[in-house]
C-alpha cells in the first residue's frame, strides 16, 4: 500500500484518489454514498471501524453474506491454515467434496453440487442449464426481483411506472442501456405472488419457458416471502410444461436451516446459491438434482453444457463456506431468526411510539422497512418514487453519520449470528429517534 | 473435514465421495481426468503433493493463474494480516485504491478499473459496456478462441469440421446446447490472424458491432500472438465503424510488464483482467478508457450500466492480487520469460532428438505443444481430431503418473517465478522420455 501520513488517511482522501483510477470512486455501486463511500480499516464480529477511527454496528453484513459477521475466529483460523497449504491448483481438493457433502446433507432436497464463483455465475449457470435440460430458449422471472448481472436474469429489475407496462402482461425492461433485444424477446416477466395473472403469463409461452426463476423472499421485489400457494400452482404449472421450478437462494438460503425452500410443500428442481456459503469469501453453487445436473458430467460422451472456472471450488472459499455453515446450525439459524423477529418486533414499537407511515416486511433473518403505511404485497406497491428514494438515502445516511448504524440502502437490515440483545436495543432506539426526527417529511410522503 | 482414517485418503477413494456430491464427481471439467481427478493436500512454490503424498511439479499453475507458484510467503503473509480485518464489507476499503492504482500505473493505457469475480465475469462486462457505449448488440470474436462462460462470449469455442462452415464466413456454433437462437444471431465469428477474411467479415455487420473481442495469444486457438498487422487492420476497422477494441487479457496479461497489449501498436479501448492478478484469489477486472468506463458511473443521473457484485474488489482479492503484481516486476518477468524461452528451446531439442513430428508454439512465459511437425497458425490447423485429443490425454497423463510432471491438458505450460533451472530440466528429460515413447504413435498420427 502506498505510504501515506495519517493525514491522507481521511474517507475523502481515499476517495479522491479513488476517483483517479475507479470509475465513479467504486467498484461496486452498492458502497457508494454521497459525498464519498467510507472505508474500512478493520471490522470484528459486528463492528466496523473506518479508517479515520469511527466504529459502527453492522446490521447488512456484506448485503447479507456474512452469516457470522466480520473475521470470525474458526474461520480465520481455517482459512489461515488452508493458506499454507495453497490456494488454487489445476487439481481437485477434499474441501470442495466436504463441503459439497455437509450442503447436501443440510439440505435434504439437493441431490448434486456445482461451485462457480459468485451469485451471478450461479443464477447464469443455472439458467443454462436449464436451457440444456429443457431444450427451450426462455426463462420467466417476476418484476423487480434481483439475481445478479446476466443479461437474462437482470430484465425487469428496475422497471418503473414509466415503462412496465400493464400487470396483465409486463413489459421485458432490460437493466443496462444496449441489451440486445434477443435476450429481451427470451424473459417473460409476471407479477409476483399473482397467482392468476402469472399462470395466465405462462401459458402464453407455455412450449418455450426452460425455467420459471424464483427468489422466494426477493429483497428488491419487497422482502416478502412467496406464498405457498404460488409457489405450488408455478410448481404445477411447470410439471405440465416440461419446464423447471429454479429457486434463487442467494440470499434467502439464510432463512431456515435448509434454506427458504423447506417452507414450501414443493421442492425446486434447481437451486442458485452464493453470499453466506462462502463464509466470506467469493463463492456461488448450483445445487439440484442428479437427472438435470447431469447435463454439465464431463464423462458424458458429448459434453452437453462444457463448464469450468479457474477459481470455482477453490479450498479457500470450500473451507471458510464449510466452517461458517457448520457453525450456523439448526440452534444458531433458529436463535438467529428469533433476535431478528425480537429487532423487528421493536421497531414496530418504534413506529408507534412516534406514530410515523412506516411497515416492515422480511423472513427469518431479514427484514426491510418501507416509507408506506401499509406494509406492500408486491413490487408495484413497494416502488419507490425518487422522492421516497432520496428521502431513504438521508435516512440511511443519518443512520450511519449520526447514530453509526451500517443498513443496506433500502432501509433492510441481514442480520448476522454475532448480534446480539445490545445491538438490537441501539437499534430501535436509533430507529426511535430517527423516525422522530424525518416524522414530517416521512407524513409528506403520504401526501 | 469429515473424520476419515488414512485408508479412506486415496485419490479414488475421495473421488468416489465426490461422485455422490458432485455431478461427475467434480465442480470444474478441467480438474477431471480418468479414472478419477488427484486431490492436493498441499503446494508450496513449483511442487504440489497430492494426499497419497505423491510430489508432483507443477507447470499448470492453476490453469496460468499462478504467478508465483503456491503459497508465496509474501502474499499469504498479507492475507494472514487482512483475515484479521475482515474479508467484505458493505463499504470500500483502501485495499481496492492502492491495487487500481498500481494497475493504472504499471499498465500505462488503463485509465480506469471496476473489479469483478472472475474472468466470466470481467469479459461479461466488458461485452456489456461496449454495447452501452456503441449502442450496438452484436460483438466479434475469433472462431476458437476462449472468454469464459458467457454465452455470447463463448460462441464458436470448440467449432469443429462438421459445423464450423466456410472460412470466409464461419458458423456461430453455440458451446452449450439450448442457446437461445438470439444469443447466436448476435455473434459473428472471424478466423484468427486472417486479415482480410475477418474485415471482409466484419465489413457485412458495419453497422452493428458493439466490439471486436480479441485474446492476444489466444490458448484454445492453438497459443499463437495475433500478428501486429492484425490487431492494427482491426483497430482501424474499429475507428471507422464505431465500434470498440476489446482485449481479453485474462491469461495473456503475464506476456509483459504492461500486458501482451504491450507489443501492438495500437491500444485497445477495454481490457478484461483475472488470473494471476488475484494472486491466486478469484478476481477479474475492467480496464480502459475514462470515456468508455464513465457509463459505469453511478454518479451518472441515469444510470446506463448499473453494476454491483458481492465480491466485487473484496480486500483478500486485491490484497493478495497487490502483493503477487508488486512482485511481478519488469525484472520478474523479464527472467521468467526467458526461463520459459529456455523451457522451449530445450523442448524443441528433445523433439529433435526424438525426431517426432511435434511443434511449440506460445509467447511470453506460456507455451503449448502441438502434435503435428509444422506449427498451426489458424485455429483450423491447431484442430485436434478425436484420435489427436485421445493421444494428447495418453501423453499428459504419462507425464502426471510416470514423471510426476503437471501440465495443463491442451499440453502446454504457464510457468511461474518460482521455476527454476532445475524443474525446466527435468521438464526437457521427461518430454524426451515421453517423445520416444510415444514416437510410434504420434507418427501414426500423420498419416
Amino acid at each position: 500500500m502506498n505510504s501515506q501520513n495519517s493525514a491522507d488517511k481521511t474517507n475523502k482522501a481515499i476517495y479522491d484518489r479513488a476517483c483517479n483510477v475507479l470509475t465513479g470512486g467504486v467498484s461496486r455501486n452498492t458502497i457508494f454514498r454521497k459525498p464519498h463511500p467510507y472505508y474500512v480499516a478493520s471490522a470484528k464480529g459486528s463492528y466496523i471501524t473506518d479508517i479515520e477511527g469511527v466504529e459502527r454496528i453492522d446490521f447488512a453484513n456484506n448485503m447479507a453474506s456474512l452469516i457470522h459477521g466480520h473475521s470470525h475466529p474458526a474461520i480465520v483460523d481455517a482459512v489461515t491454515d488452508q493458506l499454507q497449504k495453497g490456494t488454487a491448483f489445476t487439481m481437485g481438493t477434499e474441501a470442495e467434496v466436504a463441503f459439497a457433502e455437509l450442503l447436501i446433507e443440510r439440505s435434504g432436497r439437493f441431490e448434486k453440487i456445482r461451485f462457480v464463483n459468485s451469485g451471478t455465475e450461479a443464477v447464469m449457470t443455472m439458467i443454462k442449464t436449464s436451457r440444456v435440460y429443457t431444450n427451450k430458449p426462455k426463462i420467466a422471472k417476476a418484476e423487480g426481483s434481483y439475481h445478479g448481472t446476466y443479461d437474462y436474469a437482470e430484465m425487469s429489475q428496475t422497471a418503473n411506472p414509466g415503462n412496465w407496462g400493464d400487470i396483465d402482461k409486463p413489459n421485458t425492461i432490460p437493466v443496462v442501456e444496449g441489451t440486445p433485444q434477443g435476450a429481451i424477446d427470451d424473459v417473460i416477466i409476471f407479477p409476483y405472488n399473482d397467482i392468476e395473472r402469472t399462470l395466465n403469463i405462462l401459458d402464453q409461452h407455455a412450449n418455450e419457458i426452460a425455467c420459471v426463476l424464483i427468489d422466494p423472499v426477493p429483497h428488491r421485489v419487497g422482502l416478502f416471502p412467496a406464498t405457498n400457494e404460488f409457489v405450488e400452482a408455478i410448481y404445477n404449472w411447470t410439471r405440465k410444461n416440461n419446464s423447471l421450478l429454479a429457486f434463487d437462494e442467494v440470499v434467502t438460503y439464510r432463512v431456515n436451516y435448509a434454506g427458504a425452500q423447506a417452507s414450501y410443500t414443493v421442492n425446486p428442481d434447481l437451486t442458485a446459491l452464493g453470499k453466506i456459503i462462502g463464509g466470506g469469501f467469493p463463492i456461488g453453487a448450483l445445487a439440484g438434482k442428479s437427472e438435470i445436473m447431469e447435463v454439465l458430467d464431463p464423462r458424458g460422451k458429448i459434453l452437453r453444457h462444457p463448464h469450468s472456472g479457474t477459481f470455482s471450488a477453490n479450498p479457500i472459499s470450500t473451507t471458510a463456506g464449510r466452517v461458517a455453515m457448520e457453525l450456523f446450525d439448526e440452534k444458531a439459524v433458529l436463535s438467529l431468526n428469533t433476535l431478528a423477529m425480537k429487532a423487528r418486533y421493536q421497531i414496530e414499537e418504534s413506529i408507534k411510539i412516534a406514530d410515523v407511515p412506516v411497515s416492515i416486511t422480511g423472513a427469518g433473518s431479514m427484514f426491510r422497512m418501507h416509507f408506506q403505511a401499509n406494509a406492500p404485497t408486491s413490487y408495484r406497491e413497494a416502488f419507490q418514487t425518487k422522492k421516497t428514494k432520496d428521502l431513504i438515502n438521508e435516512f440511511i445516511d443519518y443512520l450511519f453519520l449520526k447514530e453509526n448504524i451500517i443498513m443496506i440502502n433500502t432501509c433492510a437490515c441481514m442480520f448476522a449470528t454475532t448480534l446480539t440483545q445490545k445491538e438490537v436495543d441501539r437499534l430501535s432506539e436509533a430507529m426511535l429517534k430517527g423516525f422522530k426526527l424525518f416524522k414530517p417529511k416521512l407524513e409528506q410522503l403520504s401526501y
